[in-house]
């Protein structure tokens, strides 16, 4: 079945993918996916894409449990300006307030996921270092400040590979000693499009499932095994190759299904500039020499966790605003 | 009254030693400490000497919990050679397996105490980061090889101003998760002397006592707290400037004494050359230009960091070898 | 033409390998490129290759000037053992010596390529920082010590975007001004095939040319700019995208001709497996998860700079065995 | 001769202050010294001393080479805050460009000293890896953007024992191959009171003499070694351990000489917490529990790195404002 067939170059598990909005994307030539919701809003500096998903069908089709998925796409993020990146953690501090229970005593506990020593995995344990840490000052502060500033608390634990213990495990057992009211863990992601890379924020009220993210976390991280809600905040930083080679093949098929023609004769007609441009279409827009994940991976990391810790300082704490929100970042 | 007057200048709290050993000399003047026992072993590369601490009043007066302390001293370990740290190593090992539990499965949990972004705080995060880290594996690990191998896991938590969460929280947490048989505890100290300065590696059987260490916890880290036994580990990395200021008086008065004459007059006669030797008294031996933690503490750092993960891998597992133990080194 | 279709997949520029022996082997099919030699020499922990490229032909078909280039393979380097990787870097030791003036006075200036701040061009600073350093000492050193100890000297300059000034401007003033006999320079390298990623070394006489290396330096460092013999020793760290990409269209293609079938039809009839055959047989053997570079690529640059690092101090210092050659290491 | 007892106390080799304004302080007490002038200006956020020596006399007095010094202190920087910074760093940047050739175009070329590795020596480096660099980019940029825009190039080039090659003959080299119009060297220093650590920011026109710094240059970088002006910009890091012990004999002399009597007796009175104060005289106001270095180290040199790198890139590019100046740091 021809449906059947195309199925296989666009299943979900060839494109590795943790963006909810690419999983959709994926599916979206087909008509829409019943019980997925998705919309768009363009600002000036960023795009803002919500995508729903409310059934059992749009969770197996698109891969990504039952919840809420915000996606704030900027490409201007890659030129390193500080100014816009103020404005899109602003725009991101909105949008994960979204999601937060609206309610002024909220203890925050911040999980960042991720092993510091893996460049692309470090975005979790950048974004700790750079929050505004308030739990421990919490009780010597007067009443009327204690509106402004919520108490926040946070670590990174490192990976299975270096701990010998499950992430989920160590994150149960603070929860259980300190009791916070909700968890966001911050996580590096990987997706199928190398423009998604070091240009995007997610965040959702699923939580983070097992085998998510960069380093693949086994066990989950999530409402059911927390009992309090959970949301999670990623940034894509990698793709996968077998997702650059799969593309490949992908577009390959797609010019072919268009032209009707036998491949052989098309790949032996066309010059090596035709095949350099579909090549280049597969990886392009690209970071710089694109190497999967951009050669200047360190800077981009850094960059982004000043992004989404500024955005987090400004969620967290309505009694401080933008300017200093960033004015605690390492 | 001269013995009230004399402890002035000798008192605990102007000290500020996280040494045992440190603490029994300022009193070792005094014709011993009632219920403190001492003994010194020389070695041809380093010198172990054992405090053991068993009357509340040797608590008292050394400022340290009842138990046992055990010191290796190894001038060596400032030339930056790798034989003589395997050798080091291995008394390490050998000193550590004294105090654990001899049992032959035995669930490790090592606790790297300290702040991956303070150098001279840093060293337990480093130590953690050098373990061979088992406990993942270890359903999938043959029985046989199992003997050999223990199950360890760790964790760097980070601290307090960090976090927002007492490192004792958080342990008890993990601990009451995972369910350790023992927990050692990894942490850099402070000495009074600067020749102890990245010499000296002490292991206790009495756990981490609240306020001691370069990073002042605030929660103890010990059998109390988390009801199983906890060793710990550490590594002096500064001297307190306020101690070397104090030592500097305390020389002075000594002088004085001894002398019978009045200050100003010797201090009058002293010439350039006195003074400087009574300051290099003070401060002698010192580590390169000394600046209370030395210049290079970032590669002195990395090295004790090898020199106690590689101890504690050949402590751990009996089915490795010493070559083994730091094959695993990052 | 049928030969000029088929360079389209096979040229150089689509390759954009560094090793010398990568672009041999895409030419090997066609009978051997005319002044070009290839030995190969299996040992039990590696394979030495000896490229000798000696005609204007040879240098154009593989897009590497004339000279030696030894490639010295040993997959084995990936699972992080401190002896084989001892092994290793002894036999490097005697390749980089083969390509080494046969005299004892010789002062070498090691030139670091590379930015310490992007992970995969690392490699070379972090060489620098583990070599034995002598240049400063020798004049103190008596005579007979000397014979025992060369003059090593180094930098690691950074690259262009972070100095402003090309890498060979800078290293031609030092040359200028402290006259080496010979300069010996370290690089992160890109290979065609992902199996090459930090398992393979390469040394050449050739120095380094314009536009080669991970960070594309502009000025060529080598015997024509610098007057002095050029030695380069490089570590592939990454294979570009676009080579993964590339490769993959070549590998269908491939299959395609053998085929002699309409591809449509193959693509069509063939199950996902198969599919996911054909991309793996394009990207494996991988490393781990692979994201063209490894998300591992942290520990293995540092693994690698001890490596080379340690076979260079073995190489040039006579009077230092394997073990001493390895204490220099941070 | 009392004069030249006095002497021994505040001899510039036991003060080992890189600061002019320090070993001015030392000799206030005397009536001035000849053809040394100084004048202060208070600011809100800051206080700027200006030292001139002039004289023969002078020079030998104060340790330091004839010519101008400029501090700013500036207490608030320790608190971390990023607009404060910011306000500073356009302080340093007025008083950088008085020092500065009055001319439009002007080549400049920073040189970072110290050692990446050894925390409290890093801030040149660090300062180098967050300057906006131009040089490479100059010929491309049209003539109305290089009014700007001013050609910047910079290099880190490591410490002695790390390179083998005195600094000044690694600057000499490259000085002599790009040819700019101006040196600017940037160091970490050593200061005599602790309360100028991370407050304070020297800059000279006397470049950098040698053995001073915190990594002790041997060979000078001035106009006399490189035929060119030779600004000198420094951060006091550290206070030496002698200097500190020093200081504690020096204070107590000096209570000692008011109070005419036995020293013995003084200090036999002095209760325990009467010695406290005194000692805390000397090392208060300290950086939290002070080391000599303070703890937290590593966060300081990386504000100061951005203030020093922000502010240079004020007064480098005139067309580049403040808020700009500040984006483009790491």
């Amino acid at each position: 079945m021809v449906m059947n067939r195309k199925r296989h170059f666009f299943s979900a598990s060839d494109a590795r993918t943790d963006l909810a909005l690419e999983a959709h994307e994926m599916h979206s030539g087909q008509g829409g996916v019943p019980g997925v919701h998705i919309s768009e809003q363009k600002m000036p500096d960023a795009t803002v894409t919500r995508v729903n998903i409310s059934s059992p069908q749009g969770e197996e089709m698109l891969g990504k449990p039952q919840g809420n998925y915000i996606t704030i796409e900027a490409r201007g993020l890659r030129e390193r300006n500080r100014q816009l990146q103020e404005r899109i953690a602003a725009i991101f501090a909105e949008e994960l307030q979204r999601l937060m229970p609206q309610q002024d005593r909220l203890r925050i506990f911040v999980v960042g996921l991720g092993n510091w020593n893996a460049t692309p995995d470090a975005l979790g344990p950048q974004v700790v270092s750079n929050l505004l840490i308030t739990r421990h000052l919490h009780d010597d502060v007067p009443t009327d400040v204690q509106g402004g500033l919520r108490s926040v608390c946070a670590i990174a634990p490192g990976v299975l590979g270096l701990t010998g213990i499950e992430t989920g495990e160590i994150i149960m057992g603070i929860v259980q000693q300190i009791k916070p009211d909700i968890v966001i863990a911050v996580d590096a992601l990987a997706a199928r499009h190398v423009d998604r890379i070091f240009t995007t924020i997610q965040i959702s009220d699923t939580g983070i499932s097992p085998g998510s993210g960069v380093g693949h976390k086994r066990v989950g991280i999530n409402q059911q095994t927390l009992s309090i809600p959970v949301l999670a905040v990623g940034v894509p930083t990698v793709v996968h190759a077998v997702t650059i080679a799969s593309n490949t093949v992908e577009l390959l098929v797609k010019q072919l299904r268009r032209e009707e023609q036998a491949f052989y004769e098309i790949i032996a007609e066309m010059g090596e500039q035709d095949q350099q441009r579909l090549i280049n279409e597969v990886l392009t827009p690209a970071v710089g020499s694109l190497m999967v994940t951009p050669k200047e991976i360190d800077v981009y990391i850094e960059d982004f966790a000043k992004v989404v810790a500024g955005g987090m300082n400004i969620a967290f704490h309505p009694g401080i605003d933008s300017e200093q929100a960033f004015s605690y970042l390492n």
